[in-house]
């Protein structure tokens, strides 16, 4: 690598390993170590943190060039990256393979025209298995040709800090060959915001001596081999995020029928009165319970999350929130102006880790967290899809819901319970006979609930359960399809013996059909 | 209580809390404890470590006195207990409720002809989701009512050494208002056998510190709180357990195949030479594995997993294994007796802990297991059936299959490719389109093998795993119409831009509708 960049003092004060200040270089020095088929792995989670400048030249470089379809890569990434990235690769059809979990509507497209092919994991267990060797086994050395990752600065020892996200980075060092550091001056050094820990293989794991969201186990970054460092670059473009949707009238009961659900459980005893960590997952109705928690009588509250967003700071800013820990920071652009603004304030009550911590099944059930997620749609016996639609189309991935909705005290699921279709304001009912695709099983999920009410599952038969889904969470205009479905299935199944979990399964996806074919679901004739 | 029963020499001798002498009695002096609508708990695992003589007794009682569906309990046991209690139980029509996993086949028509609501969860979450008064949150005082355990002693400080299991017995023990204790002096007392640990509640819970499968981080026998204990029964019949069928051809087939991969793995670095603690699930194919390894080059193996069958005892044997952890020992009474015949000789290399631990994700992680199981059957798409044939007839429940495959470093599912049906020796494949019930999601499996091959999914999309799954694991009768099947879902789904996992969703059980209405799966007319 020839060095052909200058230094900026802005990229200066940010990197004390002196050796890294020789490997300054503009994105297309690089150029040569991206042949077509190569295996790499970005920074980022949830759409901060990840590289810009060596992504966004690399697809300068196919468009100019029309080597789209030419140059293809495998990609992995700890969560989504940025827009401005991998879905312009995508449109740019620059993508052979991608893992574990994506955002972003060309790369979706890619996925289901069979153009990408996408690896969807549990984000706890991807940094892991990739340590493993197990996504690079067929590559020569079991080894990622290269990662680019995003730091806010170069520590003497030569190890780096990331930004507003950690994710799956300190394994995707571990495992590639060759290193590009892009170094984002836009944004403050995130320094002293997070606990770093690798990831030993068996039979030399540890346990993570984790008791407390605030406990801190870990480096405050990420250490690195200097050798492996082929470049560093400099980025001056913050984390392209969007606002957020303000919440709705369905969410705000969401999160009301939730509320009183915690102050039932802490006054019988289950819960302590500060409740106990929470997660909650990305989304309008998200965002409305933690709206709903800052105007409840709940105070000393922690979290324990894959993700932050912007209504934690005003849970921070009453006074109720007393400690956050997630994987990423996905604020705004006026929450982050907002958060560099205020730093003193917020930096001692925050701390990021890396996705293999953040989302690990033994914290998580050590500490008795609360989880709260969003599906595509839940079945009368708590199953959950949370992937894809018409168990076929792949929205995003599973992500994280699954390392929380297994592992929770309080595994819930919050939907709507209905969503449009183009004909009919109700046309999809988010209560479904049957899930078409599984992600939770009914041996995972605690709580369904919806606008119109909250079920409570623990320890009921599905026989039961299927009654007080239908009865708590149905729409109005379900309740008598799904009823109709299950007292036939019921009735069906009792009388072959089959009655444990009863199904018509050769109707079981009618609903889906109507849906499909006359565009909504009530439209269904009969079962 | 008013003790009536006089106490034998052998009893005796396995009592040292003297207060508990007091309280030996007969089962019948205890029947005002068991009005109809009692909640209790058992102690027991696989059918090992169960009460016999109340549970007989209370059966008896029923029996004579024609109370059949009058005293109905709710019955809540780690896993499976004797099919002389819980079985008759069920043909006694005395079961309301039962969580968490059963076996027996008048519990299993009890629950399909819905006399019987059967609660269906992970077996290392039940008893934590039990101390948090889950289960009986209905109840008045949030407690069971009483429980009913084995042990094989009763030490000086009133605590308990349990017998070849131990389950969820900590758990039952706490939350018992009240408890019944008998002592089996049929078998010998397994004290030092076990490392016991109690379930403390968030924000309480500490790392299981557990580094290797030998650690010790308990104590010898299970704490009881002496004033809780209103009597103590002498059993004098140990275990009824059955022997194990021997290894068939396919079993063998596919044990190769596993045996195959596994030194596969280890020429390419990704396991040590000893392999990773292994863990096996009940019956024929398992059985077959364990064989297959007694045949094998490995050596120094250790065992972390649920149930350690016969099989265990010749790899001790023949020099291979090193060490055998787990919460249940459930010999064959042959096994048994070469177990107690030289005790001295595996004393030292075997150790039962509770199933919160035998089974926790934390510690399954950490060691980085290879755990292999048994399906009902397993789709193109690498989800999993555990639980639910037809998806709607409960078999046992999910067990520890979900804790183990989803945790596991290899997740592997192992299945002959066909059963026979009453008219066809290939009625049914194991390999289908769609999974009637799903308890293991497309993101938790590594590995599908049977008879005919092994295909590896790690890594791959979708589209790419239903290939190879087809390929490697159906039987020659199906890959035609398992293929026909994709290729149809393929082309339907991309051209609908939803091909990311492609599907015939209204056609996705025909196989099963065929197998149903005329016999066989191979009977489908077209797709």
């Amino acid at each position: 690598m020839s060095s052909t960049a200058k230094v900026s003092a802005a990229l200066r004060s940010r990197i004390s390993r002196k050796s890294m200040l020789d490997k300054v270089c503009h994105p297309q020095d690089l150029l040569p170590h991206f042949p077509n088929g190569t295996y790499m792995g970005w920074s980022g989670f949830t759409g901060v943190g990840y590289p810009k400048k060596v992504p966004a030249f690399l697809a300068d470089h196919v468009e100019q060039n029309n080597l789209q379809g030419k140059l293809k890569y495998s990609l992995f990434v700890g969560a989504s990256s940025g827009a401005d990235t991998e879905n312009r690769w995508a449109e740019l059809n620059m993508i052979e393979r991608r893992s574990p979990h994506q955002v972003g509507k060309a790369i979706s497209k890619g996925i289901n025209n069979g153009n990408i092919n996408f690896f969807d994991k549990h984000l706890s267990m991807f940094p892991t298995d990739l340590a493993y060797g197990f996504y690079t086994k067929d590559r020569p050395n079991n080894k990622l040709d290269v990662a680019i990752v995003e730091a806010t600065e170069i520590l003497e020892d030569g190890s780096i800090v990331p930004g507003a996200s950690v994710g799956a980075t300190p394994e995707l060092l571990q495992m590639a060959d060759k290193v590009i550091i892009e170094v984002n001056t836009s944004i403050p050094s995130f320094n002293g915001l997070h606990d770093i820990t690798m990831t030993d293989l068996p039979p030399n794991r540890k346990p993570y001596l984790i008791m407390g969201v605030e406990d801190r186990i870990g480096t405050h970054s990420i250490p690195l081999d200097p050798e492996k460092v082929i470049g560093v670059v400099e980025s001056d473009s913050p984390d392209a995020t969007t606002s957020n949707a303000p919440a709705d009238d369905n969410s705000a009961a969401v999160a009301g029928h939730l509320i009183d659900f915690l102050e039932h459980e802490v006054r019988h005893g289950r819960l302590p009165k500060n409740l106990l960590p929470l997660q909650s997952g990305i989304g309008n109705v998200a965002n409305a319970i933690i709206g709903g928690l800052n105007e409840s009588q709940f105070r000393n509250l922690k979290v324990w999350t894959e993700v932050i967003q912007d209504t934690f700071l005003d849970l921070f800013d009453s006074g109720r929130l007393d400690f956050a820990t997630a994987t990423s920071i996905r604020f705004s652009p006026e929450a982050f102006k907002r958060f560099y603004d205020n730093w003193d304030k917020y930096e001692d009550r925050l701390l990021l880790r890396s996705q293999a911590v953040s989302n690990s099944p033994e914290i998580i059930r050590r500490l008795g967290v609360i989880g709260m997620n969003t599906p595509v749609e839940v079945d009368i016996y708590a199953h959950a899809n949370s992937t894809c639609v018409m168990g076929s189309r792949m929205l995003n991935g599973i992500g994280g819901s699954a390392d929380f909705l297994r592992n929770a005290k309080y595994s819930i699921m919050h939907t709507p319970s209905t969503r449009p279709s183009k004909t009919d304001p109700h046309g999809l009912s988010c209560i479904v006979p049957m899930c078409t695709h599984v992600d939770q099983t009914e041996h995972d999920l605690d709580v369904i609930v919806t606008e119109n009410g909250l079920a409570d599952v623990r320890g009921l038969s599905p026989r039961e359960r299927a009654r007080v889904i239908i009865d708590k969470c149905a729409h109005d205009v379900y309740k008598p399809i799904l009823t109709d479905y299950y007292n036939k299935a019921e009735f069906e199944c009792l009388r072959k013996g089959w009655g444990h979990e009863p199904h018509l399964l050769w109707q079981s996806f009618d609903m889906h059909k109507a849906l499909n074919e006359e565009g909504s679901m009530r439209k269904i004739k009969k079962w």
